[in-house]
């Protein structure tokens, strides 16, 4: 091969190497989060009286400050010394990981640099919870065509959700766990989902914010997007935004 | 039988009742709650910034306006013309009740009513949670005798917890959830005892107050002492009090 064609061959080969690392989101870059303000905020009373689910969030992009405090409120480190959480987890197993889907992107928030760490191109925010009908009936899913007992008196017909900018989605990685059964280390991976739930509910109540709690996850395809392993759970989705 | 030889009889059986009653609760009253003070805490980033599980309590009674503001925090109903809670629950099934055990009984707090039924009589708070040993190593137990994986680096040997004046369990009845498999409804009682869980440890850190959830329950003492029924699961419970 003549060096005018190794260099051409060379050169296409680096050329096709972005597409080649498009799907896996190599062409994203870590994203280094804001310092949160820790002083902001309604009182915690004050957001338990105003904490509601929503349906519905305005196109307004989640700004960056806003973003920022939310994943340290979330499951940030609050005790840097100890490397200690805002929210507990069983055996202190920090089992609880936070995947943020944007319009770029899905990143895998890093709770120790304080940053968002690049993990799947592309725009799946609509396409990783599952449609009403595919759902066995989760929080924020719409009533199953089926009930099995009667409704709940508050139960009401709920459409479709309206598109956040940001959906969140909480992964339970049990092999964090140093003792217990699967059955049991599951019901942990649960309990400490929730704990990080709820302080994404109330971070948004206490801030204008708006959110809601939803088990309906296309499952396999964020198994497949995120490239998580057979410990790794998806637990729940929160869409994240401002209120319509 | 003489009229006389009647009343004494009748007189000693009536003596007897409260003696009878005693193990089922009936001679504690319920108790209705303080209105909640609403506006009281710290701001929510504030309380993430101090939010930590205590392993030791003073021995300071809990006063009924913490007590009273605690519990509605917890779970208590933040939209009475809907009666939607401060926790969200899937399905909004609100499945999660709140036994709380003090030095004279257990109650059930009616979030309804903001009151306190009486379930059972008797101190019990220290034999519900299981001492160490015989816990397979949920949150804030101590760790097994025989990890099954290397432990993470912040796992530090742990000794008892001190008593607190007030011991709280959390008990999903997945029964009021109105579809899914008992795997599915499982889950989501233990999200959304999660769920609640959070609003007690930030009300905790928002007000001076200390807690920390833990697993260790003696399931079947708490089974038989609060007449659950098949599908009401204990799944955490939460020592509370002042910080030592």
């Amino acid at each position: 091969m003549k060096t005018a064609s190794l260099k051409r061959s060379v050169f296409a080969a680096l050329l096709l190497l972005p597409v080649l690392a498009w799907p896996h989101g190599q062409e994203l870059k870590t994203i280094k989060l804001n310092e949160p303000n820790k002083t902001r905020g309604l009182p915690v009373m004050e957001a338990l009286s105003v904490r509601a689910s929503v349906r519905e969030w305005s196109e307004k992009d989640v700004s960056f400050q806003d973003l920022s405090d939310l994943l340290w409120a979330a499951n940030g480190i609050n005790r840097p010394e100890i490397k200690k959480r805002t929210a507990a987890s069983a055996q202190n197993a920090q089992d609880v990981d936070i995947y943020v889907f944007m319009k770029d992107g899905a990143y895998l928030y890093d709770a120790l640099e304080h940053a968002l760490v690049p993990v799947a191109a592309g725009d799946h925010r609509d396409e990783i919870s599952m449609r009403p009908g595919s759902s066995p009936g989760g929080p924020g899913s719409a009533p199953p065509a089926k009930p099995e007992g009667p409704p709940p008196p508050q139960a009401k017909p709920a459409g479709p959700l309206s598109p956040a900018p940001i959906q969140l989605i909480l992964v339970s990685d049990i092999s964090r766990f140093r003792a217990g059964t699967t059955e049991v280390k599951k019901e942990w991976g649960a309990i400490d989902t929730g704990i990080v739930s709820q302080n994404i509910a109330l971070f948004c109540a206490a801030t204008g914010m708006a959110t809601r709690p939803r088990a309906s996850i296309n499952r396999d395809l964020v198994k497949s997007l995120l490239k998580l392993t057979d410990t790794q759970y998806p637990m729940l989705n929160h869409p994240i935004g401002y209120p319509k």
